[in-house]
């Protein structure tokens, strides 16, 4: 292996993936090379090939949904061997000291690394982490279905665990996407009531299969007023603004939309509107190393994987425009093919 | 004692309250009658007359924060005696039945009756609940002092234990008025760091007084952008718009931003902004029997009692002008004068 990582970088914005060399310098005490074997692609790819959010530097390795094996360890590491099968998301480091992190909530952590965010991604043979965040992955999953876990799959995960959702809740789930397909799956394995809320009629059928109980078109008004009062949990993993207001009305007393889709339009909501029935709004970023290790196991025993369409990473950027076609069922994930 | 009720209503939109008798026809089974002493005076009552809400129907008896004792006792009522002192707040009847009542969460119930809409409240000599609603009150708070319990106390109260406020947390009240100047004794008996949020310089000392720690400007986002990441819990008891945005930073990592005031304005905040932080936004209205005895027995205990300005129920209108005047340290009691 040469000392350079090869991998597929934006170059300018919007671009196509160029290959690109970059000599990533010494590894850190805390870090671990993981020799990349898959890689989700995920629509936050997107938005830094697209500089959406203003923090892009090119050129940029996108990348953030890793599968892989440890290759070389830092002198500080002593629980990840070299060999060992492991997986990536979002996050990429975080200080391990501060309140968040002491407790369990590295995902919160303030000064948290980003891996696709002044850094580079996991469109590439090798990709580095601080060692708390390579999360061990067991031979039960198998390693093209593992990748989308650590970004879609936590994201939707997480809030089950931070919310204390119930077997016995009926459930909402809005767009049936590379996350929502996967928290179908999640909600009707924790024993809940699913619906499925998707604008996309195609869909009846899938979502059905992959746990919904009921299926809900998002923009029919008429629909989702008929189940009024009937959910105590809704997680939103659309980035589009959708009338929040109809679905707070759909919520039983006590119960919570949540947000993990990066809507940036401002909420419709009144606040008064939350007072008769005590109802609450939230959001969360991914997950925890423990909570990931937490999902992996649950994955597990219930056979929970993501459906995906798989392309060599040489194509990725087929890979990359079928995302943005929005006709992926229900994930893009790149097999490692450089040489 | 005659059958007919001796009142104060509202004749129309906004107008002074008159003189006003009316005959409340036989006592339910299951209801009770209260002999008014004192009833507190509250924003509801002059939205209400004002017909803000689109509610009213004239006459309007308004009062939904009563002290008193038990008169007559319906034929189905076993655990309330004639001469037993309760309160009545902002509910006066719910359906028993439903899930919300059968959970505990009587102020949840879809068909609860509220003491000043379609019926009347309290600035009478008599005023009358189903039994569950009159809430007994020791003879540990004095009857002028418990009145503002029942509206502004409970609303205050019910989310610290809704949501579970913990003695180590450092929490913020916005708007020092009839509700926050209880929620700042609550809080900091309960072992709270409190920050008092206020638009009026004038009551800083008083704030402090009341159990504020530090007092903040509302609307000076310097004094808000430097407490920026630091409290647990905020509670707006204002119901104008402010700059949410600026509050929601001044949380912690899984912090709430909780409303119990009527804001009509769309909320300014964005989805996305609740992700980073795992921030909560909700709201509560009132609470429950159980959690109004709760808040009595903590009352009790610590001391803490409204501070409150007096007038006899014949002046009740100085009385409203007063509030109106948002100028009443901290809430108006009306003393029942009524022969």
């Amino acid at each position: 292996m040469s000392d350079k990582i090869k991998a597929f970088a934006a170059t300018g914005k919007g671009g196509k993936l160029q290959p690109f060399e970059f000599d990533p310098g010494p590894l850190g005490d805390d870090q671990v090379e993981i020799k990349v074997s898959h890689c989700g692609v995920c629509h936050s790819d997107l938005s830094m090939i697209d500089n959406e959010w203003g923090l892009s530097a090119y050129p940029q390795v996108p990348g953030h949904e890793v599968v892989g094996t440890i290759g070389e360890v830092g002198a500080h590491v002593k629980h990840l061997k070299p060999g060992q099968r492991v997986g990536l998301g979002w996050f990429s480091a975080s200080c391990m000291v501060c309140q968040q992190c002491m407790s369990g909530d590295h995902n919160l952590c303030r000064t948290a690394e980003q891996t696709i965010i002044h850094r580079h991604g996991g469109f590439a043979d090798r990709v580095r982490c601080n060692a708390a965040w390579a999360v061990p992955l067991s031979d039960a999953i198998p390693a093209a279905k593992a990748g989308p876990l650590f970004c879609g799959g936590i994201t939707v995960f997480n809030p089950m665990v931070q919310f204390g959702v119930k077997a016995t809740d009926r459930v909402g789930v809005v767009g049936i996407g590379g996350l929502g397909h996967l928290a179908l799956q999640f909600l009707n394995k924790w024993g809940c009531e699913v619906y499925a809320f998707s604008s996309t009629d195609s869909k009846d059928a899938e979502a059905k299969q992959m746990g919904a109980h009921q299926v809900i078109h998002s923009r029919q008004a008429d629909q989702i007023k008929k189940i009024a009062g009937s959910l105590d949990y809704i997680i939103v993993t659309v980035a589009v603004p959708l009338e929040w207001s109809l679905y707070l009305k759909a919520l039983k007393p006590k119960g919570r939309l949540h947000f993990v889709g990066a809507v940036a339009s401002p909420l419709s909501v009144l606040p008064v509107e939350l007072l008769g029935g005590q109802y609450t709004i939230s959001g969360t970023p991914m997950g925890s190393p423990a909570v990931l290790s937490t999902m992996l196991d649950f994955c597990s025993r219930h056979n929970i994987a993501p459906v995906t369409e798989d392309f060599p990473m040489s194509r990725v950027n087929d890979g990359l425009d079928r995302l943005r076609s929005g006709k992926a069922r229900y994930r893009v994930v790149l097999t490692n093919d450089l040489k």
